[in-house]
């Protein structure tokens, strides 16, 4: 941690800088500019709110050399984390696919959904059960009723699940019937909800917040691994700009930088990103090209009638011909669908 | 709503267009312009995602013209929402200020600066016994231990208590030792803890989320109201902005908005909105000045030891000299502290 | 143009805007719903500052049904607009590679980088003459002597030239040595220079501004082409947001936006993007599998020693070894390099 | 400046890091972390690109230490700048009323709201004679014979004149007219223009950028002020920012934030900021709460014919009646108006 003294602080204003921090355990470094001085501190500022040293008097700026999170990043392990659900590895050469309808809904067309998914090449199903929406006067979800009808998906074709929980004490329930708990983008910062999905021991999804920074989203993800679970995938999804052409922006740059701090494995889900299916296809190979681990993308086999997200859902013929042409994606950057 | 169709869209695509808006509910109202056709729908469009339309062929976009939110709306109701905890109103024409510590921490430091807060003419006091924050390494609460804290401050001051709840499963407690219920940035779209919060009876003070717009921030006053509980107090405490010389951006304009779109009163948050105690006086005045109806003001006793957030925390010397300023700039407004 | 009324507009609010609309020309088609009255007014309203109706008594909202550009339109031109310069062609099957440094510095090293950018597969070679510095002590570029030097290159390598312009003086001589002139991000709504420069005849490559949205942008290129000039080429170069963790946050799904309103061929520079050369290889693979046109990349043979912007530059070793790999890319997206 | 070394940097990085600091005229103190090492660099950075090192292998980070602006900075110049114009001093106690319409269009309409402004209170007159426009088909200012309007009304009226200069080709025609030249928020970063309208000795009104932090808002101003001109207003317009519910939201903690980092007056146009008339009073009233030097306030006979920005246009006695409530929230934080 660098203390910055400012332009016209004092000796005194310097010293008690400095004796505050050996008081806390820290060794100090001053260094003499010709204008300002900078005062190096070495200790585990994990035990000192930073910013505290910042209400001294003469004190200009703190700058944090080490990162806040520990457990998530690469300074720490080095090797990729890779999550194994039976047979699906998530983190490794091959780029999974997961796909489904925003919400379950009726039953018959979700399973026929299920089916198409699996036939097209997806590993894992997605569906909401339980609906963080905007409205309160918007369908909420199927709850329970939802998770089961996940469950006989699952049975029938193979296919693991993937599913947002939005309450703590909802958790252990979604933990029974799913293969991966969803913690949504309005949740990232729920650090209860956060706590208690890790303890469920599932592998977790965390969306990245609509304004998060990656800082911001990996200490959401600490949160997770400091509750001893380290089956953690990050799933981008856009953020909030100005820009109203697409209902998000995709951070398309957010993997290659997840990549380089964390060793965490990364999806996108360009669905959500954009809010319009047209979208869809160039930014799922978007995606794959910049690294992706994984993509999470909505199909519904009547958008029209889908009682959520329907304008970003793509049809299952589409989908199929999307995964066809993904491949090629993969294989150019030398991965694998 | 305003169905409007593509420069190119045939007749028969119009025509379908028709057909489903009238098998939803809806009478048609077709302009025909002389580059493209637009479609008026009259009818209740919360009946309906009204996206949905936008997968037909030919349509080009949707523009709604009712407001999504309905109970909060200015529309439904025209006179300003007061709400009452005993002797003190809030909405009405004496602007109310809430202060006290970021976090309930040490218990005389606590009871000190409460009646420090009370003497220079607080009428709410403010501290977190549940904290949410960004690392798991950080101070996370006293939980129920705060609670009695606040508590005993109320009984010994008169002041009423404010306090974050941040777990549906803590509401009942929370609500159990508060005068009002703080729902925290972060949790502005936790839909579950809204409506949790909002059936506990108790006055809510609502924060907008960092990258909220303020259409998003009345719905989520919509979950609550819609729920039963009318009282609302929407709290501005900065957005998130491209700039990094304040922690957030305080977004002084969504006072008169807010007051346009919506009955509720709003109070305003200078301490998180800048991160620093300096910009916190002009700021709060800035409030006062543009019609906020209410403030809420970190003190601390001892900010270089205040386990969360000091460098925002005005002393309370300071904190009494601003209170004096600001029944000068209410009074030129027309207002009274 | 749709003229939403407030929901207790009167018939005599409404019968003023109905009468001002058609005193300007306008035809007007009321729809009488439950709650507000809209206005369909039919008519160009190009001739019209739209927001002025807003200003009349009862009026809540103005909707425009037109985009308010029309030249760069996909509505008025559908087929894909291609730009020859001698036997290079963008916006056809061929994504184009332009590639350089930031700025002309050192004679030999320049003619070094074009050398190897040529031999590496680069059409265009890039190297500002006239930089826009956000630092008055920072180094502002060769002028005339830079552009000298580009013909140079030119000559030497046969690559074509594109640099940038910064001030409507000087144009025409930009123009005389320069294949393309490019606006950057600073002055995309310099209007007086996008005139001049679209003036020149010669093609121009325009930067996204730093927070345009993609209709302010296509807004800047109708300016250039109502000029009468129509070979325009689109350059995404990042926005701002509130990420810090790249320079700026690329926009990729620019790309397709841009695609579906647009006539005019798109090009992506990841260099200026993220600031960083570790994200340029990612990145570039991004912006082909989504459909850019070209690639603007900055090539330094010395990035630690360059005036401008080293640390965004590939070694021209690593820029050969992407342009073989965006090969592989291209072609599974069935373009080619 | 810091440099953060890699948590895995070797001795011989280090070393490198050290001797190119040295090649280039640093003196280097190295501090060795449990973790990490980071290299304090003593000497004028303005002589170097800071980030050239950051190419050099092991580096992380570098942290600038010094301000990048020098000569509008409070660091080096502690009294506040004022600007005298005749009797009118910007920058003292009294804060100075700026109004007029945002174009000069109509002769006697211009002159009429030139005569009501001044009876209301405004000291100076503002009107756009070359107007940066978003669109070519939009009004684009009477250009000389609009300066010539604007001098005809300051000898009528003996209000001082502000109006903007878009063009380095127009600066000496426009200075020949006006008072001051306002450099508007499209061209903060048009460094040319920033140069020449500097060196025309004429007061310069500098608006904030749409995206401008406030750092580079504060080094387009050093652009000004190191051609040789130091008198300089800043003026905050709004900033861009997801909120759609105003045209640009305002930024009033930039009026403490710039006070604190340097010496120059600031101005606030909460016209502009909001692009709505009825939200210019609250905001105008809490700039003036925060600390401003100054408004600029649109103001227009009859905003319904006008050919630009009507819909943020006071009329004439909502104006004059604003002034006088301004009177006394000026009163309240003691200055005067």
């Amino acid at each position: 941690m660098i203390i910055v003294m400012q332009a016209g602080a004092t000796k005194d204003q310097i010293q008690q800088v400095e004796e505050t921090l050996i008081s806390l355990g820290f060794k100090t470094h001053p260094i003499y500019g010709e204008v300002k001085t900078v005062i190096g501190a070495i200790g585990d500022k994990r035990l000192l709110n930073t910013q505290l040293i910042s209400t001294l008097p003469g004190v200009e700026d703190i700058v944090p050399i080490m990162k806040p999170y520990k457990l998530v990043s690469k300074e720490l392990k080095q090797t990729k984390t890779t999550i194994q659900i039976e047979d699906i590895t998530i983190g490794g050469r091959e780029i999974v696919i997961m796909a489904g309808p925003c919400a379950v809904e009726n039953e018959q067309v979700f399973y026929e959904t299920a089916r198409q998914v699996k036939a097209a090449g997806a590993k894992i199903l997605r569906g909401g059960a339980y609906k963080p929406r905007t409205s309160p006067y918007s369908f909420q979800g199927l709850e329970e009723e939802g998770l089961k009808m996940l469950a006989t998906a699952r049975q029938e074709t193979g296919l693991k699940i993937v599913t947002e929980v939005v309450d703590t004490r909802d958790v252990e329930t979604v933990a029974k019937y799913a293969d991966i708990l969803q913690i949504g983008a309005r949740n990232m910062q729920n650090f209860r909800l956060l706590k208690e999905a890790g303890a469920s021991g599932k592998p977790i999804l965390l969306k990245r917040g609509l304004s998060a920074t990656i800082e911001e989203w990996l200490m959401a993800a600490e949160y997770i691994i400091s509750s001893g679970n380290p089956n953690i995938m990050l799933c981008e999804r856009g953020i909030r700009t100005f820009e109203t052409a697409t209902r998000n922006t995709i951070d398309i740059s957010a993997i290659p930088v997840v990549q380089e701090l964390s060793h965490l494995p990364i999806i996108v889900d360009p669905s959500h990103a954009t809010g319009t299916w047209k979208y869809v296809d160039p930014l799922a190979k978007a995606a794959v090209a910049a690294g992706a681990d994984g993509l999470l993308i909505e199909v519904h086999n009547d958008p029209a009638r889908a009682l959520c997200d329907g304008p970003q859902s793509l049809r299952p013929d589409k989908f199929a011909q999307l995964v066809e042409e993904l491949k090629a994606v993969a294989a150019a950057v030398d991965r694998k669908i």
